[in-house]
């Protein structure tokens, strides 16, 4: 049987089909798509790609990425520097950002500690927020894990791990997301709500 | 206040939410695994996409995409040339021939008459396709764009304009998915198989 196949755009699905979340027909589609772009469109795109991987590095201090070489947070000396946040992902630095509610620093681990995909400790960037925090500056590690069982092992990993060493271990607060309804917030959500009730 | 921004991360973002069906979310997520590849696979991914838009094209005879002059479908001089399959997309060729139940040609009109997008018949390869029928060597016009309420008035258009022709205009049949429950089968799609139903 002869082959129907288009090497050139099977290979571009291939390719989009090794991102995140994309899947065999998602790619398909997106391989599809680049053909409906304009040609300098395509070049721009494919070109932006390259030098984002040129510019993009880690902050030498926070491991969050930057195009320079310090990120413009740890560079912001405006900024509270005797609190840690640790978050697992740069995208969540984003999220912390937009809140507007925290003006100190991060730290960017990179992962949560998975032992059935095979990360560890060592894969993570935990030795180097251990070494930022012998200079004494810091005096409170924030844990902002994702609420998930890897995520909060992690936070727990990095709590006994951080306290020894004199700095406060706090954790995010759990609760009710604001604008949920009680009836759709499910049970483990609301335990948390109401173990950690405050006072008004 | 201090710009954050990562200037050609955000730009790698703002491309790959043109592409259908990535949202901003997304969009990022897929800027930020980017960073997480090697090198040398985003160049290749890269100069993929480049190359595609050059090698690929539409086939001349059925405006599916091909690398060649004439798609291997349309050359393949052991299919029937009397019954042509009229589809929106050049996915959907790739649907009919998995299925292994069609020896014929296609005909891709790349989309649906619809007009609040402002999209008319002249906008799909519709010229092309009664053309296509002027050799009178096309004997059986297949309708199989999607049943969609856009797909349905298409393929009424399309009836109407190509039966004065001398061909016979034919749909794909509706009815009850094979492997599907009819417990889960809207009424719809049930009301069709009925109205459908064949001697057995």
């Amino acid at each position: 049987m002869e082959s129907r196949r288009i090497a050139s755009l099977e290979k571009l699905a291939e390719y989009f089909q090794r991102l995140p979340g994309i899947g065999r027909k998602t790619a398909q589609r997106l391989a599809y798509s680049v053909l409906n772009m304009e040609e300098d469109k395509i070049k721009e795109f494919a070109h932006c790609m390259v030098t984002v991987k040129k510019d993009v590095h880690y902050c030498k201090f926070c491991y969050n990425f930057t195009d320079k070489e310090v990120c413009t947070i740890c560079a912001d000396m405006n900024r509270d520097r005797s609190v840690l946040c640790v978050v697992e992902d740069p995208r969540d630095v984003e999220t912390f950002e937009k809140s507007r509610e925290y003006n100190s620093l991060y730290h960017v681990i990179h992962g949560v500690i998975s032992p059935l995909n095979g990360i560890g400790p060592d894969q993570l960037r935990i030795k180097e927020l251990v070494s930022r925090l012998s200079s004494g500056e810091v005096k409170e590690v924030i844990m902002a894990t994702n609420p998930t069982v890897e995520g909060e092992a992690t936070a727990l990993y990095l709590s006994k791990l951080l306290r020894p060493l004199g700095v406060k271990v706090t954790r995010l607060a759990y609760g009710i997301p604001f604008g949920a309804t009680l009836e759709y917030t499910d049970e483990e959500t609301l335990g948390r709500a109401i173990n950690g009730r405050v006072e008004i």
